[in-house]
């Protein structure tokens, strides 16, 4: 027996998400519920996959299962499709498993011909109508089947309204339409070179190839990468009998939420037109009505809806989004689901269901999408001020948060101007790790070059500060300190505003207003921790970075990238030092200097974090990050450090990489120079004996990267603990410490049960893990991965989205083998997919202790979280059922 | 009941080499087959890692069980340690688990002090004797044991010598030695500090410990290193009572082999030394004679040896390496093992044995150590003429082989040269991919810089041409077109000669002899191939190494790397055209123009590999290595393509990568341009058509390379397959061809179940995987491997032998996986492991259909097979035994 490939929408139920859609779930959910529901049929999501397996053509039993869910939904409504006398006409709708606004196409009044408009005609006795809606389908035919674009015909239109002398389409008459439609036939034809199809069923056959074909158009690819959607998903089709709003004054069509999409407040809120079909009131040529104003025009459908409105709040337990129709005083639901709503109304929605009674706090926790939590954690302008405000350009949406500040162009200068209580926006070509001080000092970041993923951008998201990234319409001139933009000269300190949310750049200063985490929002974090196990920690090298990710909820810091440190004005020439020292002894002396400044700022993250735990990260880039490229830097350099020009090249020189991802690096650099790692573990262990003997309880882990071998985990965990138990045994106090390993090298990941034999813990570094497994680097992937999403090779970014198949294989496979190993073994993940809610749930599935992202994430992951265990539930609970 | 550490001599056999080296293990079987052994006791490798694993130091419990052994000794031997008047002396000599001669340090006559001594000399009424030992066991132990060397003692004896005038050591008499044993031990205490040991126990327990210690000296662990022997193994410990070879004219002492070790012919072959002790026979001072005159000498004494011999040999059923003293006219063995021999002496060997019955064609492949053939496959010079000839400088022996021939300076000029008939040495500064031509033209390679791993070095291994790579005394001056050594020039056209299997270089023409694959060597070769399972492929991409690789064997070609018929003078401007390029079309015509030289390189290719199956890759390498770099050469390449400079520049750039290995090659090439992919599945194609129509059969296998991601390689595969689908329809013939991948990036071997859905074959691509697996290049690891060789992190080079733990453990996941898809799925490995033994072995057991390696090496592969085989079945008899 063939496969079922279509439902009627009296066969199917609201949990047929995957295989119906989302529109076709609900319609045959509200049908299940009884409520009025124009009837009709879904093909299903499968046969559009196998429409593309089929090399787009739709097989002959799919045809014939449309043919008798047709026949039986004819015999139903007692009408016939392309019957003069009782036509059936019906919508064709798409309708994918996750909603896709505005991505997909609808056709209405399907099954018109020359002869169905005269019986249309005579049996509503009102031949205008039936010649509008004839017009108006040969018009959406043209664009959705054959792409011949609507407004083409338009000007068909507005040529016979100039020789009628009238205005509005609503001022033709019923003969002029008539003749409206002969021309556009006549244009059809010439444009295509065919009749417009007579043939109805020729018509929806037509018309479900052309839905299922919009599901790889651009608009639709670009939605989905965006959303993570996979292509493989495919839609679904509704064909749907139609009923009509445009049949005269007791006749409309509307839109309504249960609750206020934009804030939340429970009301009906949504709006309708008399006289009208769906499209008019999304056009825009008249206003539509308040739905309230319904109450008054027609009461008992007012009353009706509002009841129909209850039931399905009540019974989907989330705010609705809802088309309806009301044909001649009869009310008919069209559509309902899951509305799309603001940050700030889901919270209060989700509070609000749980406080009203309709829902557990379980079961609110998917109405809050983790990712758009973002909103609500960064300053945003007062949005009364920003009225008034015209962007002067434009850039990328680096990293959210708004800001205003005075112009300055290099690093030294905005720390001077922060340190003198000015607020400062950087502004740079590009940034690098030399800036890394003048990017903690401003308000707001702005480049002129770089794209999402440049330095500038990742670094300021990690910060939470904002950012405006390669905007390509300044011109920086940073030597002579200003940057130039449509011919006007911005000198340092003048002011300037950054919107990082949308990219938006501001002359003067915009107010600006602090997030807070109270009020509903923090009632709702407070249930997401009762439900979360996994816990949150998060990535900060500083006091600061330390004291935001606390106030956002954070356990503990998953990573300290000691590196970070090293590139302040205070410490970078010691590290240098240390670099182009020839021996040992010469790299100890400047280790020496190293020390206590990395004691103090250990001390500073430890006091930050007070009881919670703290994974510091031992150096991790290579040496030749700290030094200049450039001759005349490097003749700088030498002459600040004493040594010859030619010496300092050299060393440069020497340490020149072919595949810098790939090279001197990570504990490899330990290896070779073990007293790094002694310099850093002593600052580490002494900072906790201090912060201890004020009468903390600071047990720090030592984190060794780029491990690959155990027997190198080994070596460098040696010198480690050495150090550690001669600095403990020296202070006379106790102190506990662990030492563990990222686990960001392939060959980590599958030998981990050898490298547990001496990792007390393993943080997964995913975004090495990612750039190994795949074998491309982050810096170089930029050049073909668009190819790659075009051609539909990869659905979303690796770097982004933790690759569950491949590299979460691997993860999976060394969590798996280091439990075995060590039973105990604390397990984490501290790339930057810590902050990914799929990551995050990935990562509750495979029994992680915890993630780390960065502070500004650490809600979403917390969400995330809590999240993963209500889907875990409910999956399990579907298992058991099944 | 603690572990068993020391074992009687009476207590082991030859099958616990591993538990007591190979040393320990040998005397063990001696004195089971009944044969004279002076007896003692082994101190197991299993105490030497405890003694390391114990900081050093020996336990309680081995210390006691050497004390029972030795009282054993004392017992079964009737002597007394430390006894004055019936002293047990020892031997205490190292013994691992491999041969590691000269590695190790031995201490004779052990048990001596200031009284045993005057008991010796009176229990053997030769004083002489006995101070003679005393004084050379006081220079063994301060050497060994003390670390003082032996020659600072010789100083005395020089002063002593010359104070009675005489110039002989055996001139001194038993008074003169005994002075100079009070003048040893004097000097012994001002050195070091202390008296010399006079407690026999002592004295045994830090010489075991000493040789414990020698396990891990450079010279033993460079040993290791270059062979492979794990640190883990640890060396046991022989301690052996003494016998004296040196008690007057019926004791001697001497080392045989049982057949000639140079070239194999059966007969005893060796030397001895009468009235003298082991280390007279190495020191040269007397010349030993040849171990026939033995029979003149001491008739029965030389019959026994002969029948000992016999029956060594019979019972290892291998050429035996033996020593042995004769103490008054009695003969006993000191050491038996299996002798190391030249290639050419080992396949001798081999093929005796199996021909005079004493072992079959399985038993002796593990007699040929495969890596040895090497040195049978290249050319050599010709012995006589080199015997006077003397080296002019000496680099790294790059790549084996010898050749002479006038040296040019470039590559172009080397072309020339050669196609004028004339044998060429290209002589450069280093080699880089655009003298591959030139490489190919020439008999010998010659570079001033670079390492074993240098592009010359590879380069140069894969074509089997002789490389001397790193000759840092030349200073080549390419553009004037000499080079200069110890104040020479030598010019253009100069002949010089190379030996690659040396590193040596000569000034003006040696002859040269060919290898050849005949007598012995071709018998020995068929053998092989009867026995192994696993067939052998070359990596190839020219007609001529087609053709040695044929010659050597290979069933096939594994690799053929079309890029490097990119880089021809014919060809690379119609690269870089496609290259610059702005749009398809642009990058169509250049291919248009590649595709009939590809075409025809294939035709040569398929022409000379007949039936045998041939795997062809696509294109690899990212396209900035087929532009220059420095501005000048920029220009001039502009200038020719007949565009500007800043456009071409602006190619150059925009194509530059931070990490190339990461970074845009492979099949990511052909998703971005599908074009080349197009190009070269119809080359291929097409050439498999025209050389189909002249009666071949041949089967093309299409490779693409660098996959990821099944969907990454269907795209790929789709472009090939329309390709080669449409030109196999319009040329009205049938071809059969196959599309596979390599495996070389992990996240394919972790999904290569999927993968396998789309691909035909497999081909592991080692370098790469170890590479990525790992996460460091090997172009930048050069810097910090050898922190981990010194530091044991790493024992071998993981670019040599495949890493099977991290690595291999990939590869086998890959081949489970893909088999599990695809059951008849084509397995083999194309990296340059293909062609290490090691590597070959591991390949066998996890089932892999074939190697493919250099074809120089595939005669070592093949060996390498069989051995396998060999070793599989022995392994598995001994699982079922045990």
């Amino acid at each position: 027996m063939s496969k079922k490939y279509v439902y009627l929408f009296s066969e199917g139920d609201g949990g047929m998400r995957n295989l119906l859609g989302g529109k076709g779930a609900n319609l045959a959910e509200m049908t299940r519920l009884g409520l009025p529901v124009p009837q009709g049929f879904t093909v299903s999501t499968e046969a559009c996959t196998k429409y593309y397996e089929d090399g787009k053509v739709i097989s002959e039993d799919i045809l014939e299962q449309i043919n008798v869910a047709l026949a039986n939904t004819e015999e139903l409504l007692g009408k016939k499709f392309g019957d003069v006398e009782n036509p059936l006409l019906v919508s064709v709708r798409s309708g994918a498993r996750a909603s896709m606004p505005g991505m997909m196409d609808t056709i209405l009044n399907l099954g018109l011909n020359d002869q169905v408009v005269e019986g249309l005609s005579r049996l509503t006795n009102n031949p205008r109508f039936a010649y509008d809606s004839y017009r108006r389908f040969i018009q959406m035919f043209a664009d959705v089947v054959m792409e011949l674009p609507k407004s083409r015909f338009e000007v068909i239109i507005d040529e016979m309204k100039e020789a009628r002398g009238v205005k509005q389409d609503t001022e033709l008459t019923a003969e002029d339409l008539k003749e409206l439609i002969t021309k556009f036939k006549a244009f059809y034809k010439e444009q295509l070179g065919s009749d417009f199809p007579q043939e109805p069923k020729m018509q929806m056959i037509e018309a479900v190839k052309a839905v299922f074909r919009s599901w790889d158009n651009p608009r639709a690819n670009v939605y989905r990468m965006m959303n993570d959607i996979p292509y493989s998903w495919g839609t679904a089709v509704n064909v749907q009998a139609m009923v009509f709003g445009n049949m005269g004054e007791t006749s409309g069509t509307g839109v309504a939420f249960t609750r206020d999409p934009s804030v939340g407040t429970k009301a009906l809120y949504g709006e309708y037109l008399m006289n009208a079909q769906g499209e008019d009131v999304v056009a825009g040529i008249r206003t539509p009505q308040p739905i309230s104003t319904l109450k008054d025009v027609m009461p008992e459908v007012y009353e009706q809806f509002v009841k129909v409105a209850n039931t399905l709040e009540n019974h989907f337990k989330d705010m609705q989004d809802m088309e309806f129709t009301i044909e001649r005083g009869k009310l008919f639901m069209l559509q309902t689901r899951n509305g799309k709503r603001t940050a700030q109304a889901a919270i209060k929605i989700a509070v609000d269901l749980v406080e009203e009674g309709m829902a557990t706090k379980e079961e609110v926790m998917n109405k809050v999408d983790a990712k758009q939590l973002d909103t609500l954690l960064h300053p945003t302008f007062n949005p009364d001020k920003l009225k008034s405000a015209t962007p002067i350009t434009t850039g990328l949406a680096a990293s959210p948060g708004a800001a205003y500040g005075a112009v300055y162009f290099t690093a030294e200068a905005a720390v001077a101007a922060a340190e003198g209580g000015k607020k400062v926006i950087l502004v740079r070509m590009e940034t690098s790790p030399e800036d890394i001080e003048g990017m903690n000092a401003a308000q707001g970041i702005m480049t002129a070059r770089g794209g999402m993923t440049s330095h500038a951008a990742v670094v300021a998201r990690g910060m939470g500060t904002c950012c405006v990234a390669g905007c390509g319409a300044i011109k920086v001139v940073e030597e002579e300190k200003y940057f130039e933009l449509n011919g006007k000269r911005y000198n340092q300190g003048d002011i300037i505003s950054l919107d990082g949310s949308t990219g938006n750049v501001y002359e003067g200063a915009i107010e600006t207003q602090e997030a807070e985490m109270t009020g509903d929002f923090g009632k709702f974090m407070a249930w997401v921790d009762e439900i979360r196990t996994l816990n949150v920690r998060a990535n900060a090298d500083t006091p600061k970075d330390a004291a935001t990710a606390v106030k956002f909820g954070a356990e503990g810091i998953g990573l300290c990238r000691t590196e970070h440190m090293f590139f302040e004005a205070d410490r970078i020439k010691a590290v240098r030092e240390m670099i182009v020292a020839t021996d040992v002894e010469g790299r100890e002396k400047a280790l020496a200097k190293l020390l206590p400044i990395q004691r103090g700022d250990f001390e500073g993250l430890f006091e930050a974090m007070g009881a919670r735990p703290v994974t510091i990260r031992l150096l991790d880039p290579p040496l030749h990050e700290f030094l200049p490229h450039k001759d005349e830097e490097i003749r700088e350099l030498a002459a600040d450090l004493g040594i010859t020009f030619e010496s300092l090249k050299g060393t440069v020189e020497s340490l020149h990489e072919f595949n810098p991802m790939l090279g001197h690096r990570g504990c490899r650099l330990d290896v070779t120079y073990p007293e790094i790692a002694v310099m850093q573990a002593r600052a580490i262990i002494e900072a906790a004996i201090n912060v201890n003997k004020k009468g903390m309880n600071v047990v720090p882990e030592i984190m060794i990267p780029l491990v690959g071998e155990v027997k190198e985990l080994k070596y460098v965990k040696d010198v480690v603990v050495k150090t550690a138990d001669e600095v403990i045994a020296n202070s006379g106090v106790n102190l506990t410490y662990k030492v563990g390993t990222m686990i960001e090298v392939p060959r980590a990941a599958v030998t981990a049960d050898e490298i547990a034999t001496e990792a007390e813990f393993f943080s997964f570094g995913t975004n090495d893990l990612t750039q190994m497994t795949f074998g491309f680097s982050r810096d170089d992937a930029g050049k073909f991965l668009n190819d790659y999403y075009t051609k539909k090779i990869f659905e979303s970014d690796p770097f982004a989205r933790l690759d569950q198949v491949g590299v979460g294989q691997l993860v999976k496979m060394a969590a798996e083998k280091g439990r075995k190993t060590r039973p105990d073994i604390k397990l984490g993940i501290c790339g930057e997919h810590g902050g990914d809610p799929s990551t995050v749930e990935f990562c509750y599935n495979i029994g992680l202790n915890y993630v780390s992202c960065s502070p500004y994430r650490v809600p979403i992951a917390r969400l995330a979280a809590a999240q993963a265990v209500v889907n875990d539930k409910a999956s399990k609970k579907e298992e058991k059922s099944a």
